[in-house]
């Protein structure tokens, strides 16, 4: 039988730094907080990493699932620094990190009849612990634009298209993702809905029809709230649409203080 | 040294015909029928297979990819059968079977300005060989589709967005994948191009809104054509709305003689 | 202001009678049967349709999401038959039909060890009522699976991959999804796990070498087994092995009395 | 009939700079440079963006597709400095960016037999022109991973699976893409082929057992080879283990002077 030495413990000679190492894609139900009723539960998709020094050969990935299962009952929003120290600590490492990606619900009331249906977002936390706690929190929000160039020059009609706007943001005191969803649908031509009767329908065309915004537009309009926001104290926002004139996507980026 | 056996070519007692077997996911360079420029050379996302008798434990997957190697330079459209009869022969097999999926680019001129672009279109093949060759080409067509009862009821504009229609055709006679793509933008609210300049954007914007279908008339549209043209013996359509007012699409599919 | 009719109510003279017409990537919360917890809470990516007669022009999309929005809070699995003939009864319909695809979770206990961890697993089910309920149930099971040929020839060692057991199967009698993914699991080389210590990772490598097995092998002996239970009375297996030695996969397909 | 303002021009007051705004998944033919055979047809993906000043309302989106016509026909790699100052001059931007990611095919000789097969590689280059030209070259190269750990408690076996090396690279002197691939195939416990004969599987499975590599070892490895190319000044490299025990990855970043 052969001698079995515990090769992750090995130290290493290469002299590389690993910026981060560890699991990536893994699955698990997780308790994120909800803003109207305490707690919803989704389904996560998580990347576990820690920094490793130069001299270690390999990090233990038994131990990042191990972690894991000691949180997944509790909110994981409420945790997330604890979990990123216990990480770093039962790792021995200097730095730890976690994506979080989930989806998200929200009851959604159509604009005139009233009839709610629940609407789908992807969210996600981007979190890490090297000397202090950094978190990041993400929302990717489905919505309706609508082109002012083709509105404008068009007898009748506009082309108008779903898009995806993505807001990052760092803060300095509790932001909800509902917070950061409603700035996004404030700002696009009109927000959309899974459920719309007769008179949602007109009511949601016509409000597009009546709020034009390139994708230009929409970057902007979101700087700007999101620069009005006191608790907010960086941010990343793109937006992405999937135009219905053409076979690609007219996109664009801006990021402040990120 | 252990003793090498062929394992792939022992009896199996298990008693279970393989309906397909072979390989699934191989991306090679190919060749296709152009209508207007003859030929055209594309990247292809293959699969093939061969149907397994009962009493056979394995196939020699390194096979396939001789064959295919054999066949790259030609134009595929033209020798998929003898592709197939030569799959069939050296896996010694009952039938055999090749999914060819591909993108295909064609030259779109806009439509008041006349510029031109390249607009890609995912086209495929399903191809089969038991006692006779069987042969489907399909397209996947993005084009534009506005909402009837959203131009209805409203004051000014109407939802559109980016559609998909799916054609599979078997035919008696040669059919050009340039004429299904033909037939999808007819159809269509509006046909999409990658270029547009200002008069083209009114155009398009304009022509859509005086063309408004459901996902129902589509479909529907697409099975009227398709029966008037005496080349198509059989046929399956969907298409599928990327809704701009919701986060799940409109679908609708019709089957007639496949 | 325009007169507004109700288009979708209006005749159509085309004769195309549509397969299948309705909402697509619809996401939702769902709840489904847990055969050891007693229910499970996931989010379901749904599919829902229904048949149109030749002579209605349109169905009236927005009552998919309402029958939906009725259903959502109860055991999805156990009202499916209900759901559909709702669904069929509130759109006038010939025939309705439902896709349903949710990451599912199961406790696994590492071989050795015991450590407890949770599995996704990609579930879904089909169902359809026209005259009566059908249903379809299927599981995507991730397993190990080791070459046959590879151990045969070489002095060490024997190439193994991820694999994707798909099993889709009508029952006469309540078969839980638990059951399906018990066959799958018994018939790889070897379970995968989230979790495993360093006992349970030299368990399953030595028990994958132990058990090799074709793509062919696969598929067979999940025929065999599913044969075998007295539930089951037709099925279709699929197995996708992402080859480590080769950029595609290798696969198999075997139907029976589907 | 409405007037028409060229409603792009307009003078914007919100005082927002956006980092980037353009076309994003533009489908197109390219062509690269070949290191054996001269140049090689492929086709691209590619988004293009200028950074647009505070005061100006939009771009116009056209002439990103009106340049990339005038270009199409080269080879991209040799011409994409003078693509993007095209860019930049034509939309009267302080910045332009493109990213063009492509499948690469080369000639793969199977390592015992010599049989020759063509072997799929995504690669990238993701370039901008502010006050200067800066390239980066990226490939994604699948390879086989066996983990030491695994091979070391065992008696027999030992666990491998699929990997993709990604690396991002800049440098001073014309380095290949064959060149990167070749660095990260080295690195590997083996590289891999589309067409292996029975003595060619018999080779890899034996060279990847006896050069077991943690995604530790695959990160750090590269960042030793490329530290040690004089050409290349920076990179970034990442390993993703597709683990054939899990259903996660095992996952590894390093980056330097990037």
């Amino acid at each position: 039988m052969k001698n079995k030495k515990d090769i992750q413990s090995l130290t290493d000679e290469r002299n590389v730094l690993i910026d981060k190492v560890g699991v990536k894609g893994v699955r698990y139900p997780i308790t994120v907080q909800d803003k109207e009723f305490g707690t919803q539960p989704t389904i996560a998709d998580l990347d576990i990493y820690v920094q490793l020094p130069h001299d270690h050969r390999g990090t233990h990935m038994s131990r990042f699932l191990e972690v894991l299962n000691e949180y997944h009952k509790d909110s994981i929003v409420e945790n997330l620094e604890n979990f990123l120290k216990e990480v770093k600590s039962r790792l021995h490492a200097e730095a730890s990190f976690v994506n979080v990606r989930f989806p998200y619900f929200l009851k959604k009331k159509a604009p005139v009849s009233g009839i709610e249906s629940l609407l789908d977002y992807n969210c996600f936390f981007e979190a890490s612990f090297a000397e202090s706690y950094d978190l990041v929190i993400g929302v990717v929000v489905p919505v309706t634009s609508l082109c002012p160039c083709s509105k404008e020059i068009s007898e009748h009609g506009a082309h108008n298209q779903r898009s995806h706007i993505t807001i990052r943001a760092r803060f300095n005191e509790f932001v909800w993702l509902e917070d950061l969803i409603a700035m996004a649908e404030e700002t696009a031509s009109c927000e959309i809905y899974p459920l719309l009767k007769r008179v949602d329908e007109k009511f949601v065309t016509e409000k597009a029809y009546s709020r034009p915004r390139f994708v230009e537009d929409i970057v902007r309009e979101m700087a700007v709230r999101l620069r009005a926001d006191d608790r907010i104290t960086g941010f990343r926002v793109e937006s992405e649409n999937y135009e219905s004139i053409h076979n690609h996507s007219a996109y664009a980026f801006v990021e402040e203080n990120f």
